[in-house]
Order: C-alpha cells, then structure tokens, then sequence
C-alpha cells in the first residue's frame, strides 16, 4: 500500500482512510479502492472485480492509483450495500454496527457524533459543525430568554424568522427549497450560522441588559439588533449601506 | 398525550422526544413509553404489551406516567430491536435510516453528526461534544506546527503524550482502563478536554513565536508550557503549587 503511494503520488493523488483496521486508499473525490473494501469486508482473491461487484448490484468507476492502469473504485454508498449483502463475519459485523449506530442516534450519543466527524477529512466541514451546534445552543439560550423576558405564543416564531429572513435574504422555506436540504440549518454556511449565533447572542443580551418585558418591546430589541448586524455585514461584503 | 401530561405532569415528571413524526413520552432516566414507541413503529391495538415485546426477546420496565399505574416502558436499544424484528412500513424505514447511516458514518457526514447531536436533550453533552471538537482541532493544528518546525519521528508521541499525562495525571492506556473508554478523548470531562485545547493551542503557538526548531526545542517549550498550565489549574483546583 505504501509503494502504490510512494510510486503515485505525485501523478495520482491518494489518501487514504479506515474501514475497522483496514487502511482503503481513497480518490480526491472521495471514491474508494473496491479491492481494498472488499478485503476489508473479508472477500479475497476476486479474479474480475467488475464482474463481482456487479453480481451484487454495485457498479464501479475506475482510478489510476498509481499502478499505471485504471483500477476498480466503489463509493461509501457502495460499502454498505455490500455489507448488507455479504454473508462475510466482517460484513455481519458492519451490519451489527449499523444496527448499534440506530442506537446511538436514537438515544443521541454525541460519542457517535463526535467519531462521524472525526472520519471526515476536511476541516472546513468539521469546523461548519461546531458552527451548526453553536447556533443551535444560540438559538435555545435566544429562546429561553424570550421566555423568560415574557414573551408569549407568536413571538417565538416571529424573532426566529425575523433572524434567518435577515441573515439568508429569504424565508426559511424558500431557503431551504433553493438549497435543496430539509432543514435550515443544513444548507447555511459556516458564515451564516455564524451570523445567526452573533445575532441571537447579541439580541438575548439586549433583552436582558433592558429588562424588555413581553412580545413588542422584546420585538422591538431583536428587530433594531437585526437591523444593525445586516450594516455591519453589507459593509464587510463591500456593499453600500 | 397532553393530557397525560397537564394530570400528571406535577407527580411525574415525563419528557417527550421524537420518532419521525411521532412523539414519544419519556421518563426522567431516559425510557420510552412502549405503546408510544409501538404505535411510531406501525404496531397498535395490543392487548397485552408485556407479552407482546417479550414475543420479540424486549424485555420492559413501568412507569407511572401520570394514569396512577405503571406503564410499559423500553429502552432506546429496545426500539433499534424492535425496529429490527417487526414487519411493518414503519419498521422497515427505520432499518432503511439504520442503513443510511452506516453510509453517512463511513463519509463522516457532518450533519449526521449535528442531528445525532441535537437529538441528546443534555445541554451539558452537547456541550461536551464541542469541547471533544474543538480539542481534536487543536490537536491536528499543533501537530502540524511540529512537523512544520523541523519535529520528526518520536516528537509526535512524545508531545502528546506529555498533554495527555499532564491533564489527566496518568498514562493515556491507564486512563482509558480507568474510565473504560475505548477513544481516549470520548473518556475526558469537558473541562479536561479544554485544558488539552488550551494547551496545545498555547504550545503551538509557542513554537511559532520563538521559532523552535527540531524536537528538542519543541519538547522544551511544549514542558514548560505543561508546566506552568498544571500550576494554574492546581491553584484553579485550591490546591498548593
């Protein structure tokens, strides 16, 4: 595995990543060597590689990793329909994690969600999901101190899409359809999120700092702090404000 | 539901969590009303439930959840097995989901990982988890400073090794012993991981400044830092420094 890297890396780029204890080395786009992930599934000594992963369903696109010849790759997708279609003690065993992995979302097992991050290999992803969770945190202390500031019935949905109209330029269902995810927070930048957390935060402290009592004074705050965050921003993208 | 809720709610305590579409009552250590959970899994009109989850190998505990009797309850695990077993639409899309997330674990899909997050109703865990991030973060950035300063071969163990010692005051195979951890950072309390952030963000940061070269100025700064970081919690912790 190493001379297939030392021989191709500078022609064919290669990274690598783990399935169990079985080093698969990966395309730039994110496919994966099919014999490597058959191994790691317990399938050996496969003479037509195409041919097997076609019996099974799996169709697959081919990489030079550096042997000087196309070979044979499969994407994530792949290695778990094949993990549910071999008859291997690996496969059984990605079939019992599967079962497992319900579990820990189910139950909300952040472990879980802390090793789902960690297995991604760029930053900027794993830098946008501690993003996302600051904005959730942001939005549930926004809440509470609305509560708590007597805000009642309407206003808990009013300051919310007051806060992702201002911070998207739309509203959260056109938003959400323009960038073809189910949930709002989904589709948003690192960025936005960012703005949002600042907005909630900074709106949350208003309110707190001028005792606003019920649903139009507490409106009032967040609707000026909305205002003035949108300036802040125009001018960090150049705009005229 | 509400009703149970509004009678009950003051004797005992019930939370409410989701299963798809459906809610699903809680009690306070993290059990699941049965018939709730049946009815999200496509399964109503049992008669006799106890018998009915032991049929499918689950074994139930009771809750009063507000009706003056005890109710059925399972655990999260239980639901996964149920899933599992029963023949339903319902049952069969969770084992569909179970499956997908197996693809969205191998890819570390980020947001998996958020809506694993935001399913724990513990703000602490969910904190935690930013913690375990953020740590990881400044784990990868430090140990990109060292290689960058000329650090090679042992440095890389050594380095950590010395923040894992110094925060958690023991060898890291002791420490995943002692609190029965598999990852050692997955057995780290938010604040010890924040001490580890802090550290090796300051080390690193060390390096740059002074400009080390080589692994042993690199160990030297990243000792003292250790150091002078133990003394400060010592003291944060009451103790004589």
């Amino acid at each position: 595995m190493n001379n297939a890297l030392d021989r191709g890396s500078s022609l064919h780029a290669v990274s690598f990543t783990k399935l169990g204890k079985h080093i698969v080395r990966m395309t730039p786009d994110g496919r994966l060597h099919a014999l490597d992930v058959l191994a790691a599934l317990g399938v050996r000594h496969i003479e037509n590689v195409q041919a097997y992963l076609a019996e099974h369903g799996v169709s697959c696109g081919f990489y030079d990793f550096g042997e000087d010849h196309g070979e044979e790759t499969v994407a994530w997708q792949d290695v778990t329909l094949l993990a549910f279609a071999l008859k291997t003690t690996d496969a059984k065993r990605w079939r019992e994690r599967a079962q497992a992995m319900l579990t820990g979302y189910l139950s909300g097992d952040v472990t879980l969600a802390a090793e789902i991050a960690e297995r991604n290999p760029d930053s900027e992803r794993r830098r946008w999901l501690s993003a996302r969770l600051e904005s959730a945190e942001a939005r549930k202390r926004f809440m509470s101190t609305v509560a708590k500031h007597g805000g009642e019935g309407d206003v808990f949905r009013l300051v919310s899409s007051l806060s992702n109209r201002s911070v998207l330029n739309m509203n959260s269902a056109a938003f959400r359809r323009e960038r073809g995810v189910r949930d709002t927070r989904d589709g948003m930048t690192a960025a936005e999120l960012m703005r949002l957390t600042y907005l909630e935060t900074a709106s949350a402290q208003a309110i707190e700092a001028h005792a606003a009592r019920g649903n139009d004074e507490i409106l009032a705050l967040h609707r000026k702090n909305v205002d003035n965050e949108r300036k802040v921003w125009a001018t960090a993208l150049g705009q005229a404000s």
